[in-house]
């Protein structure tokens, strides 16, 4: 994190890069960088080989969520208002791009560390995680738009590898590898492990935002009164009865505004349909099944890489440590 | 055109791509993608060399106005709702970014075409490009939002440099000049023509904005709507009597919102005094002064290039014509 913040120009104007640190500075899990470290480290690597993309990733993300605040019209990120709360949509969306371009900066700084062929495939891979998440907001958006109530448990998680699996997990693994290696590769060997957190992380993320506390830091229950295609909903659709079905339905037609203007019945009720039908308690165990594939996952991926070479032998083996509880950590996380 | 339609992907999700392609569908200029090509010809190179540059370079631009729509909330684009108004902030912004990331893959295929190290540079000269433009889009949204009122036509034309020369003229001239060179080089010959061109065009785009008329495809006078920082504003400012400096402020102070339930009263006096004032006409005669200068740079650095070594002689006479006219139109278009 320091890394990150050292490197945001600090010279004038204002209104750009010194609102760059605002969200990384409201304490975030760093869960990207970190798994990009634990990566490169895992397979043998130095910290100082992955340090500039694991920057990056975190700088994308930031960004991401910068974006995403603006299109959700969300009110709070992390305890605080969000940048287009506090600054208007004008100045969140540049600090959004200019976040991008930081990250982009970073990736370009990994020529001199790594060499001009490793850097332009992590120009490649950072063009397909793009394209990806993005494919993934569009399905969502898409949904939620065009009020699709007819989705399968298979179309939110092939939604979710897009969105959710690509940029938070294999994007930041494939990285890793790649650093790790030095030359181009493939870099594929933490697919399948980064394809179920994604999943999982996704599921969590949306249960939490259900029975979330103060710790999860947006408003509560916001995925609802955006009409967000989570599993939880989809569970829901499924299980109630035809009467429930037309009422949801009607729910979701709505606009935001329109939803709002109706005040909170609407959303408690879906709240207490959920709860009956235990669409969160399957959502749930849907996450945690995830992660203890996860977990076999990268147990036999482990098992098969080759020992790491490095003098500090400790290191490497805390970051395997790392890899194999983040499955965990994941799906019982409170924020 | 064809060229940046024809790459669009067709796949879906919807409200993605199929989007993308609706602004270059509504018939822009293709101003900058031209620039580039006749550049690129003008000083002995292909149009091949170019091709994929000036299809990014026009890609670039699209995402910039499907941005700054969001963030200006306009209504209209080439006469037709802005994707914004049409489809929701969500689902534009989504359009812009990947319209961005269709740009970099187009300039990442320029490494088969015209090597690693010319890619490279190409890359570096992008990353300038979005720096400078959002350094200046930042100071624009920095005077509305801190209400700066005491600005000088030197602000004005440090912010032109950055928000509107480096991505609409010095961007395409550098990037054509690289694609004819074929090998990394500073590809700065242009760099003055270019400076003086973005502030003519925009000046020449502010005035149009109050002038309009249909053909110029945006809501009239919304710039004064906007509180946007312009010349004409600035020579106001420094021209108008002290009680209606005060007046001038206090509706600058508004937020558009504000601006709107007042009516358009202060609107229309603020154009009659603009008129008053001869404004209009003398940000119109400095547009021609600079467009003048651009003509005599661009005299001057097309006498001291090389000749053409193509066999094809005509085609680069005609490109070197258009660099020669294109300060003169850029001054007198209607849109």
């Amino acid at each position: 994190m320091d890394a990150l913040l050292s490197d945001i120009p600090r010279q004038s104007p204002p209104y750009l890069y010194d609102l760059a640190g605002e969200y990384p500075n409201r304490g975030g899990k760093g869960l990207r960088a970190a798994l990009c470290l634990a990566v490169c480290r895992a397979f043998g690597g130095e910290t100082s080989m992955a340090l500039h993309i694991a920057v990056a990733v975190e700088l994308f993300h930031n960004a991401f969520l910068i974006h995403d605040d603006i299109q959700d019209g969300s009110e709070l990120r992390r305890n605080s208002p969000t940048l287009s709360a506090r600054y208007g949509v004008g100045v969140a969306l540049n600090v959004g791009n200019v976040t991008n371009l930081l990250g982009l900066q970073r990736m370009m700084a990994t020529r001199h560390a790594l060499g001009g062929e490793v850097a332009w495939q992590l120009f490649e891979e950072t063009e397909l995680m793009f394209r990806h998440s993005l494919e993934g907001q569009a399905l969502e958006v898409g949904w939620i738009r065009d009020n699709v109530c007819e989705l399968t448990a298979d179309d939110y998680y092939r939604m979710c590898l897009k969105k959710t699996s690509w940029y938070t997990f294999l994007y930041p693994c494939r990285a890793g590898l790649l650093a790790t290696c030095g030359k181009p590769s493939d870099a594929v060997e933490l697919d399948q492990f980064g394809w179920y957190l994604g999943a999982a992380f996704q599921i969590r993320d949306d249960v939490l935002n259900l029975i979330a506390d103060e710790r999860y830091g947006k408003e509560r229950a916001g995925d609802l009164w955006e009409g967000k295609r989570t599993l939880m909903l989809i569970h829901l659709l499924g299980r109630c009865s035809p009467a429930e079905r037309s009422r949801i339905r009607r729910f979701l037609s709505r606009t935001r505004t329109e939803r709002t203007a109706d005040g909170e019945g609407e959303v408690h009720w879906l709240l207490e349909r959920m709860t009956a039908y235990e669409c969160v308690d399957s959502a749930q165990s849907a996450a945690e099944q995830l992660a203890e594939a996860a977990e076999r996952e990268i147990a036999r991926v482990l098992e098969t890489a080759p020992a790491a070479e490095s003098d500090d032998g400790p290191v490497h083996e805390e970051d395997r440590v790392f890899l194999r509880e983040l499955p965990r950590f994941i799906v019982s996380r409170g924020h």
